[in-house]
């Protein structure tokens, strides 16, 4: 069977749009078959596109031979011209009943993956189709939900003063110890793929004072967990004239906007998820604790014993979440183990401006006030074991009069995990990229 | 003279909400020193921050010592407590009476580029010191109007059913030939920096349907023009259920909504660049013109002879300007110069279902209709000399019901540059990465 051309035939709705205030109206839709039953004199194909589903209902002598007659098969991709009817027992309590039915594409008999929703394929496996997998319930909601926290991120940063800011990705040299850099062939030079917006946020914040971008930035881990990729969509802001405490009133007014948009928006995806009641809209100000109050807890609360300085293991967090389920943030952490950029505290510069928020035992954002001066900044490279030379033209921007500033970066996918309750990111990523997966 | 320290002090208004409204009232500003004076027994400090800018007044006697005697220079950062007072020469109608003035950052005696706007420094040394750069009314018009292009596209995408999507910049093969792609050491692996989001927004609308993306990616192009780049911020779309002409319909939509909207919120920026006439709404639909037409055109009006199947010189498009000065597209190109995933028109398969996007001289967008049969596809690469088994993981997508799909690529520093009369386009990038140039 060769396949139909679409020709001039264009949708006229989404799914979604065909209720009963289109009764008797002619509409096409376009999509793919998510089901279908054939009862004898009564066929049945479950239509699905973006937004939903909707049924097209034959029966025998009322559609034309070559609608009734139609074979179709999962996924085989179709455009409908019909009638709108009222049928309560049916998606959105309306029936399309057909009267021409085009086969755009078709799928091979056995789909690589269950799309019935009744058995869940290997995680990798859906990755490799990943399309096909995409158009799961499940996925689907997730990357509606997703969408809205990018919308809901950017309105509410922009309504507070913010400006998107595009930071290069390709960079010259190594910066920050170049351990986790991706090395790139750049015509007869090395350069590098950046692993963070960290310095040209900062010198940003220098022109345009609150600045964000959502872009992809790049780490070369060769972590196989559920919570790493080694291409991440982050979220940076910074902020000018402001410290660590500024930056923490955003972030959580731009989590609190985020959740209750989803609320708003997203509800049927959320019970979808399993999640409307675990997707709450948190209280304000989140609960903030002090490094030093979190490792006496964890010592106190679980007997686990960590050495001031150290960084909190991630056994550590997961066991902490029965104590601190919900979001909250860890300040004060020590210099030892935070950037060369990060503020110590000017009369105890073993601890630094710094936090981290977490939800239950997951990190979200690592952020802090920056060090704004050009001469402790070089210090600071030094200590760090790193050589101001090749910081000659971040360093440079520091001359121009660079104001008090702050910031963070927010891993996008975990909290689209976070939201959906998922419990590996990739499912949260359209083509995650992992030491071992390059493809699709 | 050390610096000031923030303390509590945190900025009350930016320059922009200081009007009238505000006479008597205390405010908090921060900023930088765009300029001062100094009449004996008064001084003016005229302060810029993000939006705008604002005089300070101090007279000998109404000031304190510390204000009066203060010394500032260029572009030094600080921030002021004081009273705001009506006077109509000032900008704003408004001027600021300090109580304190902080100085939180400072300059050297000499700039390395002038701010005063007297003389334009040399792009190459306006950009190694781009911070500065941007805080020039020049700079900050043309950011401005940017952000305004980012949000207008968005929101008019999203308003049209268009779902947000983001794609791999880390990629497993050489896919699209290969010669301009900028090769990643991934661990044990080879692999790419992406030079379009083609191929996976073409699966992702066999998913989402109407699906968009702003994001880099990355041609290693050796050319040095004043229109290209080696990092290009794109906006990527793509439509399922449609052909070419669909996208002619969005695209125009788009840019007649971007221009709209420019116009009603950037105005002071068109003027300031000197554009309020050229950047004006433009008429839809745009005159579509066939390569052929174009061709001809260009032989009768010009004696420019192109050879038939031949891409079109920058220079004959240079003088077609006066010609075609407008938006205007050029379609059905020759299958000869087109890729592999550019529908051949069936009837005629030496053209193709494809069109650039013109503005004057300069190629804006390009784009078509799609092979969406993967056997069509799979003879295609084959025609092209490519080898259909490293397009493996893309052609696997197209065995799970693939809609008839149309879309194009714009990119971002192009409009900007056309919206804003530049004419080099790294003026429209806020760190631009050319062969020569890795730094800031």
């Amino acid at each position: 069977m060769a396949l139909d051309e679409m020709g001039d035939w264009r949708k006229t709705h989404f799914t979604k749009d065909i209720t009963l205030a289109l009764k008797g109206k002619e509409v096409i839709l376009g999509g793919w078959v998510q089901n279908w039953r054939d009862l004898g004199g009564m066929k049945f194909i479950i239509l699905q596109d973006k937004y939903g589903e909707r049924q097209l209902t034959m029966k025998k002598g009322e559609v034309s031979d070559d609608a009734f007659d139609l074979k179709v098969g999962y996924h085989w991709n179709v455009m409908v011209k019909g009638t709108v009817k009222e049928f309560k027992k049916a998606p959105g309590g309306v029936e399309i009943i057909p009267s021409e039915i085009k086969i755009l594409n078709k799928t091979p008999d056995k789909l690589p993956i269950d799309m019935t929703g009744e058995t869940v394929s290997e995680l990798d496996i859906r990755l490799d189709n990943r399309v096909l997998d995409l158009r799961s319930k499940k996925s689907q909601a997730i990357f509606r939900i997703r969408s809205e926290v990018l919308n809901s991120i950017r309105e509410f940063l922009l309504k507070n003063n913010f400006t998107e800011i595009t930071t290069p990705k390709i960079i010259g040299s190594a910066t920050e110890g170049g351990t986790e850099l991706f090395p790139i062939i750049y015509f007869e030079d090395e350069a590098f793929l950046t692993q963070s917006a960290q310095l040209y946020k900062e010198q940003l914040s220098s022109v345009f004072e609150n600045v964000f971008e959502i872009s992809p930035c790049f780490r070369a881990e060769k972590s196989r967990t559920k919570r790493h990729l080694c291409e991440i969509f982050t979220l940076d802001i910074e902020m000018a004239f402001a410290n660590m405490h500024d930056v923490l009133k955003v972030l959580e007014g731009t989590i609190h906007h985020v959740i209750t948009n989803i609320r708003e928006k997203n509800m049927d995806d959320l019970k979808h998820l399993g999640m409307e009641d675990n997707t709450t809209v948190p209280e304000l100000p989140f609960p903030r604790y002090s490094y030093k109050e979190i490792l006496d807890r964890i010592s106190n609360e679980l007997g686990i014993e960590i050495e001031f300085g150290e960084d909190i293991p991630t056994e550590a967090y997961r066991k902490m979440e029965s104590i601190l389920p919900g979001y909250y943030y860890i300040l004060d952490w020590p210099n030892k183990i935070k950037p060369f950029y990060i503020m110590p505290y000017i009369d105890n510069p073993e601890l630094t401006e710094s936090f981290d928020l977490q939800k239950g035992w997951l990190e979200l954002v690592s952020g802090g006030t920056r060090v704004h001066d050009k001469e402790l900044l070089t210090k600071r490279l030094e200590l760090k074991g790193l050589n101001p030379k090749s910081f000659e033209s971040h360093l440079r921007m520091f001359d121009f009069g660079m104001p008090p500033h702050a910031g963070a970066g927010l891993g996008i996918a975990r909290l689209v995990a976070v939201l959906c309750g998922l419990d590996d990111i990739r499912e949260a990523v359209m083509y995650p990229r992992t030491p071992d997966r390059l493809t699709p």
